[in-house]
């Protein structure tokens, strides 16, 4: 695999709900941002608060809510440049100033809502080539919350109610935007129980590693290898090379799995990952300094 | 440890609330009951539907009403020797009738409700130490469910958040009625999404094995050691031995937690664990055929 100079950072989840396809609802409301300590690490990635920022609302049913609410948060942090790309179908994808616009940007941010909404609409546009090519060969920072995070991936999970998902073929896989291959993302990760979802997905591709995002919670990864948890809560790390044992392949749809030996990680801010070597890092930062104990007696 | 000649069933859950501490809520409807196939299991490993069992109604706040469901559930599926022991204090742990009830029968079943009631109220009386010298020594079975299964094991969950279970000091525990250590049992897994809850617990205890049960899903445990997954769901294993990194002993309550290398497994009806070899079992039934794969083109 190359070795892409952008980066990417993959966020858990904001309020926004948008379309929930799993609950059969449309939400409208509920559109409390996600904490802004989040945003301003990837203005700071991006390259400062005057970096020309894209908000490309696709995945939402609500454009105009969800994009008036990235501006208010950006604007808050003290972003000057910040626009938001309404596209809305495969039309709207290839008209040349959108693209002329992803040209001229630093950054991008895919919102939350139907990620697939995001792989049907962009896949195989020009809009989406860009993209994926300025990530590759410059600076340029692609972040995505919710549908936006599971979206950067090759192989994305697009639906599976976490009730059900310790049946096989209730977790639904498909190709995602392609940003990242060999992870699998999944987000709200803890608040709607997605354990069971993310292992079975992990388990049917193990050479994916699962990465479980929280709410208020991301990662940020460079040379699409190298992993730094941020924000205030969770990502875990499902890794299923070394599984042992597993059913997936032999029994029909709707049967329960059973899998020996998933490895997890649990990383807190700070915390970090190598993909390719499959590695935890304690300090993922390059400039981190050793934590302080605390002592607590 | 010694090996108690009884046998153990512990079951994820049913749908009686009782109490959800957690929610502050006392729930009184919605007790329908799990399916009957882990009762019939049950009623086979105590010895047949002609057996003496008592349902020990004690954890929840609507004791009739789910002891009513038991009999109506065990009546179904013809046992004809079913009683009902409404303790609600630790007087009534004493009551002499009682303690004779429990010499005579052949199996006791413990009701969902809250585990901290089993816990208080049985803790150090001769009715529990008659259980727990009877299943030492006897082929005496014991049954719970939910709070029932959480409180049989020596370390127990009596309360913790799901959606703050990645914050130490966020998951609570206790001592349970100790008829098996080195475990520590979560219930209601999936449907509340406790992956993170007991991956704490077993952090901060990690000489213990966590069993996360699902609804309609239950673990046999014979010899105090030997595991075989029940029921229709998926039994989740967490094995915290081989944890690497941790900063639970290091951080303040609140913070967010930090692991590295849990080993997970999936368990479903037949698999099974020897929890003092900390190995999976695909086959856990002594006389298990091997299973026929199923082609799936």
């Amino acid at each position: 695999m190359s070795h892409p100079k952008g980066k990417l950072i993959a966020i858990g989840g904001a309020e926004d709900k948008g379309t929930d396809l799993e609950a059969g609802e449309i939400h409208r409301s509920n559109l409390n941002f996600f904490e802004l300590g989040i945003l301003r690490r990837f203005v700071e990635e991006a390259g400062g608060p005057s970096v020309q920022i894209e908000v490309i609302t696709t995945a939402s049913m609500i454009p105009n809510e969800v994009g008036n609410n990235y501006l208010n948060a950006f604007g808050r942090i003290g972003c000057t440049n910040v626009d938001m790309l309404h596209i809305r179908n495969r039309q709207d994808a290839m008209r040349p100033d959108y693209i002329e616009r992803i040209q001229k940007c630093n950054a991008v941010m895919f919102s939350g809502g139907n990620q697939l909404r995001l792989s049907a609409i962009f896949g195989g546009t020009a809009f989406l080539d860009l993209i994926l090519k300025r990530y590759q060969s410059e600076t340029f920072t692609v972040a995505g919350t919710s549908a936006g995070a599971m979206a950067m991936s090759n192989t994305m999970i697009y639906e599976g109610n976490a009730m059900r998902a310790h049946l096989k073929g209730e977790v639904k896989i498909t190709t995602g935007l392609g940003l990242i291959d060999d992870v699998i993302i999944d987000s709200h990760f803890e608040k709607r129980g997605r354990f069971g979802r993310l292992s079975q997905a992990v388990a049917s591709n193990p050479q994916c590693i699962g990465i479980g995002l929280g709410e208020d919670t991301g990662m940020l990864i460079i040379d699409g290898n190298k992993m730094e948890a941020i924000g205030s809560g969770l990502v875990v790390i499902i890794d299923g090379h070394d599984i042992i044992h597993s059913n997936i392949a032999d029994i029909p749809d709707g049967n329960p799995i059973s899998l020996e030996n998933l490895k997890v990680h649990f990383c807190e801010k700070g915390n970090g990952y190598i993909i390719s070597e499959r590695k935890f890092l304690m300090e993922a930062s390059e400039g981190a300094v050793i934590k302080k104990q605390v002592d607590v007696e």
